[in-house]
């Protein structure tokens, strides 16, 4: 694997796609329509934008794997995936013939009309933006339509050695990001800039490091993002922010992100950064998060309900005096999605297992002042967890 | 306008909404329930991260506009916008309480249990990722859902002034970004970092001159995309490429795309470019692309039915003996969304409008060799078209 493409090896997903068969049989479905970009690359390895224009892999039970979709993709799965065996086309969306009514003319002539069939996508065709049509289920009236999204999705919840390989390497890349963005990181300067040429300088450096080993598979600028996402001084009270309307001041706390696409592959990274000095009421809330971090991250365990790592992160805050602050959960799976099952959430009974895959992120918020965040991706191992994020975490070591 | 921030006013946020309740008082319906992140911008200015965790803003016929959301995102809300009145928020995803329920509550607690509710997503709680929960169909049996898409959507098919204003500056930005690129494009370089540079290059000069009145508010690394996506020498010939396996070549022909976020609206520029001299098929292909083009330009007018332009186009190709080379339609309708309707496609009825704006991108690929596709963001006028992009398109102009 070492001097190979850092992506997925065939071999895997040919595996993956005997287990997809296995579960096939055993809940007796004829084939899995597949729309989700994330569950194709998943199944095949095949990466694609995802537009009003459907499509759709298909894997049988038996026979060959199938996709189909617009003419603009057909060279794209001829040249990249050999998986996919066979691939039948539309002119465009929305077509003088609706794409769907392809999409069913094909099931028909695969003898796939009257069957059983299990998909990720019941009610539609897997069109994004502007797409329109009926359902698959309103089409096929001689086929049994049910959900399939498991098929894959469990499959998803264990990685594999690959994936963590994959994931690792993400992170080394997101630590070097890390680093380049903490260089940059100084007053008057704009989070959207800083972040913006730390990408360009980590992606400068991965290329050159890793030659014709990396490929980007996933749509997008850059395969290295790294910076702030607006929030710098108050704006870090808002989770979800976008965008900074201000330039970065002394005594502003910021909370940072970087990721790194591998092989599909992401990790998360972030962090609490402090401007100059730390006054004492930021030191309070850095210190309480940490703790609460330590807390959450001594509780990752095979055997372990995922809903007892968020109980013990909340009972560390409640200790604290600080429930007030919380905004969210502990954490989330994370892999080929940027979040995905299972959740560290008090609704979640999925028990860990090793080989699971965490972002642990416990966040602590104060309207006006500012919001703080460690976030590391994790794995569960046979008697605890290991970081894939090895990154400093203390107040010392981040503030600049 | 020309002093103020570049986002849609409130006004036109009020008036986009009075529309709205005017539709759902024609087809008596109780309020409007939005998932989609881009119609939830259009009719309230509010852009938001979407993830697994379920949002949805509700527009009654009359009384507040309100949003139910997880809890993170209550602080954002009631900074950035004045028009959303109330928040009901649930702790997170999936929760103890699954958040469907908790809206299910609140829909309820607003007397709309048993109403006609039009939404734009009747089969789920909008939440992407790992999302799954029950539909809201299945638990509001009392009320009658219906399509609302509608009630959005027809409105964003002619742009307002202020869209156009945004679109413009979008297009100006995206022209300076192409030219910062052009300058980076050279044999040895890989088409990904440059982009990059190029993106951070034009960025910084945008912020520069545009100061406070410039705010992103789409998520992503950069407001400003610029680059080749993977479409280098033979990999142009892939419309949806996504990244290079190598660098580029003396000889390479290029697709180039541009756009830049402007108060979420985002143009379309890309050009066809040649490294070097281009050798007599390149030319022969650049040349036919932008005659077809010219062709397919010459048909913008209102009154035309937008399938129209597409076949025009198509009989240009046709006639050149290229048809083979086809893979796509002719164009979309551009926005907020990057494709929207209505489509220069063979199936679209739609007439073109004054105010409606379109990319133009008629493409021509040859597997092994190269594709060959410039696009334009155009509008249409009283008696014609004009170009909302400005920039150059021969061949002369295009080779570097």
């Amino acid at each position: 694997m070492v001097s190979s493409e850092l992506v997925i090896s065939q071999a895997e997903h040919k595996s993956r796609i005997e287990k997809i068969r296995d579960q096939l049989k055993k809940s007796r479905c004829a084939a899995l329509y597949l729309t989700n970009p994330t569950r194709i690359l998943y199944a095949t390895g095949f990466s694609h934008i995802s537009t009003e224009r459907p499509l759709a892999l298909v894997i049988p039970q038996e026979g060959a794997i199938f996709m189909m979709g617009p003419h603009l993709e057909e060279d794209h799965v001829k040249q990249d995936c050999a998986l996919i065996e066979e691939f039948f086309s539309y002119p465009d969306y929305p077509g003088i013939t609706h794409p769907i009514l392809h999409f069913v003319n094909v099931l028909t002539r695969k003898g796939l009309a009257g069957s059983k069939i299990a998909t990720d996508y019941v009610d539609g065709a897997a069109g994004g933006w502007g797409y329109r049509g009926p359902s698959l289920r309103d089409l096929l009236h001689q086929a049994m339509i049910v959900d399939g999204k498991d098929l894959v999705d469990t499959l998803r919840l264990v990685k594999s050695r690959q994936e963590i390989h994959l994931l690792r390497e993400s992170a080394r890349w997101a630590e070097k990001a890390h680093d380049i963005l903490m260089e940059n990181i100084a007053p008057g300067e704009h989070d959207a800039l800083i972040g913006l040429k730390a990408s360009y300088k980590a992606l400068t450096e991965m290329m050159k490091k890793l030659g014709a080993r990396y490929r980007q598979l996933k749509w997008g600028l850059s395969p290295v993002v790294v910076g702030c996402r607006g929030q710098v001084g108050p704006g870090s009270a808002v989770p979800h922010a976008v965008f900074s309307k201000r330039r970065i001041r002394r005594g502003d706390v910021l909370v940072t992100e970087a990721g790194v696409e591998v092989g599909g592959y992401t990790c998360e990274l972030e962090r609490t950064m402090i401007v100059g000095k730390p006054r004492p009421r930021e030191k309070k809330y850095f210190e309480t998060m940490l703790r609460v971090q330590d807390a959450a991250l001594g509780a990752f365990m095979p055997g372990v309900a995922c809903s007892q790592v968020d109980a013990i992160a909340r009972k560390t805050v409640e200790a604290a005096g600080l429930a007030g602050a919380l905004r969210h959960h502990v954490g989330h799976g994370i892999g080929i999605d940027g979040h995905e099952p299972p959740w560290l959430d008090p609704g979640e009974k999925t028990v860990m297992r090793p080989g699971m895959v965490f972002s642990c992120e416990p966040g602590l918020y104060v309207p006006g002042l500012a919001g703080f965040r460690h976030s590391d991706t994790v794995m569960i191992t046979k008697d605890g967890m290991e970081f894939i994020t090895e990154y400093p975490r203390s107040l010392e070591d981040l503030t600049v």
